[in-house]
């Protein structure tokens, strides 16, 4: 684990966290390939859960032993490993020490789609630390009709979290009656969401890739009239981290279903170019060969890490 | 600090508070250019939260800084801040000791606009205690169908907070079903807010800027019949502060999205000339240069000490 | 209340605590005549438990009444007013906002002197919150049989202190079995209390003012070896200062019993010179009539403050 | 009842009280015969347990019947009854609302002394409240080995009163090891005791008459050297009332077994004309017959209200 | 942080301890120059409370200040370093991540010896949690007669520990009216110091470096019977280690005040040489130069890491 300056840069953002939380954070920014540059490459396996097992695991069949993933982010050399409770236990002791985890505090499944979705709390803070974690992770629909709960939800197990050293993830997904489907990627919108994020106290924000779409008319006439640059991928990576605190918290953004391998990295190139802190990649890592994850894998590092263009 | 006449005569409306939570009253009323004189100049910043952060900052960028607030409130000399959990834990270890801190404890986006509207909660008076805040704020929304789970809420921390010896300031922001867009400025409305809040256990109260407009029927009568003065905003201020114990609560009123200085200016007069206690001023103060923001600020304060007409 | 330079300075060797700690460190810092010089000048008064009320406030007897000593330390500028539960309840309210307080959680009588003294847990953190105190004060005496039971006393009030965002005071006052009269302010002594002061977690440490004997065997070897300079009384100010880590604690001294003013003006530029943080004074100021303690405290802040050699 | 300006005077004293003490105090000051005088005659019955039923009330023996104390303290218009949680749980529901009640939270007994006592806590907070009791009552022996485990616990159920809105009596009586038998009611040692229990945060105190004997060389200077009167008892009681923050806390004085009526009518006399509050009249009540305590404590009442020299 | 085969094979020896201990295991044994290999050198540094400053610090004088001691670790290279709460407190934001830290919950202070020694707890659970730290530390005096609290109190920190996934360090050293002198460090006492440290549930236990002597007579007879081989220091260590549930638990060593250089690196040889997991070193390390400090923990890693004889 290598502390450098830009890692203590980083942790100087959170002056109000207890040194507990900073090691932690500490320990995210610190691990792997990219540790110590400031840029995260984090593997997230929650569709499992999410989407089914079939559909997530079926294309890649070692992907349904937990294991996999674990030793999948070892082996990549990534950041962090962030999944539920039950994957997260299935490998935390094989793998104690190996790579620094994220439990994953809130899950939905796909059994039922609701107009305004939520999630269900399927672990606990004191999960996180009997587990050896460094964060917890959550996600918040802001769009539903029922995100005021999971505001509420996140805030008194942020405050937990906190209190016990451990770092905060949010996953800010905006979804529910409020938004189209084009809104829920809208650059308005997701910067909106890392403001909401960081708003809540997140040290750690994870957003989708932005579009150029603006959902709110609100927000329309600001955008037009200040001329805010969104035309690039980069200029609205730009755009989002500046949302989250000016660039005072790690905002760090989530591809979607498998694309070409020339768009994905095209768009880690976007999210570097504009400032951003890293990715997210669960489907694209883990639901292809693990010699294409590793490489995959391999050349995004290499990006962040200005190894290659 | 100085702790004047005025600010001692003040404090002895409060005669059911502790010791500790009048010390916090003090701290607000004691800080800054306006201290001692019984007025207060706030600096409110939950827009990013409640609009967006592209409609509140985009327009003056190093605002999207969490730290540009801090600064903002120190150099102009006002009497607080206040500001949801995330922005105050952005600065709270920078800037401790500066300036008496008022942390939001409920937040609304508006991805999703509802009829009745709600808050969640985003804070909890622990953290108002770990971050050395002087008061706890929530806004309460009276004319909502979910306002009595806003006043339960409210009343819960209010308890807490007063056992610890912090103090309470409620937005009391009428809306929802029960009222047209008119009605929410009426002034029956407003001083019935004032009241609300008064009744609730607010040691500060906040309210819009009140309309000549009366929306309720059974209210018309009366004004009508007693011929309560409310042509000018100064006695509709002046009503309004009678409404809330005839003025034996601090009671500040709120400017709207940005106008012309002159009108807010006009509009601080008629606060000051009504016996109102101040301003809370978020917009007009960080939507524009800060040279020009600390300008206003200036001249509104030179307004409520008497140094200008 | 001023947050100079100096006091950023000062606060950010607390690192592991809360802004709210901060904060009110602040206020100690801040407040009063020496307000944001770094220096404290502070007002004890818990001689009547201690003491006895006739040998504390017979010679003065204003000083009978609760109000004396907060009016005492508003007009002379303190940084603030130390004493009981009762003392501080009996003021508190009148008082608000106008010095900041800490309340002593223990105290001993003198009725009855054991060999090994303890002291009387008689107030709680709860209490200093709802009487809107800045810090808790505590007394421990190394070198007593009862120490330990002191020591774990105070670790626990000073982890809930500091959960709320109090400031924890300690005065370190070695006594009993383990020491001789002349061994209770001995230089190696006065060192080591002020380091099991900051070792239990202190934020100020006042000690009493050493003698350059050594009472310690095993120390006296190694300030002989290091040649240690303990001559001057500036000397063993800065020695008792470098044992509570290297200054980067707030370390306060006392006086004894009324001597003459020459002598306690001496003994302030000792301090001062030895890079001392401030006097806390009690029986020289409240044993006095109140003009006489007014002049002596203006000297002595004088002092602190550069203003006089 | 009766709520006069004497009474408010004596309200303002206890700032850091809440509304709900200042409630209950003014319950034991406005009733009765003496209500609203500001001066106090309160009925306590605690020999049952402290000395042995036949000590107590063979002598009179009506008074075995709980009823009997009850009945006395309304038929003489006593300003409240204080006893033990038995003598209190037998007459509370017949006499609800007659007389302000102080539960005696602990007690000894004597079929076994020590020469360092302590007592035994016999009732609770909530057992004063279910039984509609005014106040706690609690008795500490300053001097004695065992007496800050005393304090600690009177600190811990004083906090607990006050936060249920209940007024806190203290019983401070010197004894221990510490002192020898003329000693305990020594003028410096009960001007002590009056000063600890203050300082403890007693809302009334209550201790022994002072002999002109001074127990303590360390004082005995302080008394010499500034001549403090005590002289007589008026100047002994003016004594004691001082060092119970200069008169700003209710202090009661107490008889001790039989003596002869004029002695304790010149008791009465010095009490009142040194300023004293009052006093407790237990063994001299309810040890003769009641027609005679009656007249007795008519006498008492008249001299306090200064019917009668 | 590099977990390699070795350190997964010591972790195969915690199987009732969660994944949450052993990533903290794996911290300390992952981290420094020695990381991976199963081999640790921890600094410690609790003289400052347990001999004093000036014994502890003169000889170094930087080494006053708690971020030496931080920076110290950092720079040699060390596993993690251990101390009392004040000096983790003092720099564990300043070094968050840089190296594992050990939280020592207990102290014991020199101005006072009693023949059969205790501690005071010093700091909690909680405080380790909030402070970064990877274990909790915990003195034990086998032989004294306040060994009984002394277990009781670890294992109720162990158990806390464990349930939030911090690892646990034990000191075993036998001291007390139960043993002379030389009885401490004998090869009988000392592995059965290490046997009750392993039985308290210990993840990591500390002792002192064995001599060839027997305290205990029965202890003697099985010595001789069995020929337990003891007469070389690697002979001892073997023995030691054995005692720790045959080498199943982590088992370092501690040296003493400053001896030659060519002692303590035979004493590394002959630790290594027998088994032994490491060394703590603590007055051999801050007590001279940093350069001296950093050439000596060179070389003993050197041996450690098999690099030198």
């Amino acid at each position: 684990m290598s502390t450098t300056e830009r890692v203590r840069e980083i942790l100087s953002w959170y002056g109000s966290d207890s040194p507990g939380t900073l090691n932690n954070l500490a320990r995210l920014l610190g691990h792997g390939r990219l540790g110590g540059s400031g840029h995260l490459v984090i593997l997230p396996v929650d569709q499992g859960f999410e989407h089914g097992p079939a559909r997530s695991f079926a294309g890649n069949p070692p992907a349904y032993d937990p294991r996999y993933h674990f030793q999948l982010a070892v082996e990549a050399g990534c950041n962090a490993y962030a999944a539920p409770l039950g994957l997260i236990e299935a490998g935390a002791r094989e793998f104690a020490g190996q790579v620094p985890l994220i439990l994953k505090l809130n899950n939905k499944d796909s059994l039922l789609e609701e107009k305004d979705p939520t999630q269900a709390q399927t672990a606990s803070v004191k999960d996180a630390l009997r587990l050896g974690c460094a964060a917890i992770g959550f996600t918040i629909y802001p769009g539903s009709t029922e995100r005021f709960a999971m505001y509420e939800r996140i805030r008194a197990l942020a405050e937990e979290a906190k209190a016990y050293g451990l770092a905060v993830v949010i996953w800010s997904y905006p979804r529910g009656s409020g938004l189209d489907k084009a809104g829920e990627t809208a650059i308005d919108v997701c910067g909106y969401a890392a403001q909401i994020a960081a708003q809540l106290g997140a040290h750690v924000i994870k957003v989708k890739l932005p579009t150029a779409q603006i959902a709110q008319e609100a927000a329309r006439k600001v955008y037009e009239k200040e001329k805010v640059p969104i035309e690039s991928l980069a200029d609205r990576v730009r755009h989002v981290v500046q949302c989250a605190f000016n660039g005072r918290r790690i905002v760090i953004f989530s591809g979607g279903p498998s694309e070409t391998d020339d768009k994905i990295l095209a768009e880690v190139r976007g999210i570097r170019d504009g400032g951003g802190f890293g990715s997210i990649i669960g489907r694209n890592s883990f639901q292809r060969k693990k010699a294409d994850a590793l490489k995959l894998l391999d050349t995004i590092m290499k990006i962040y890490a200005g190894q290659i263009a």
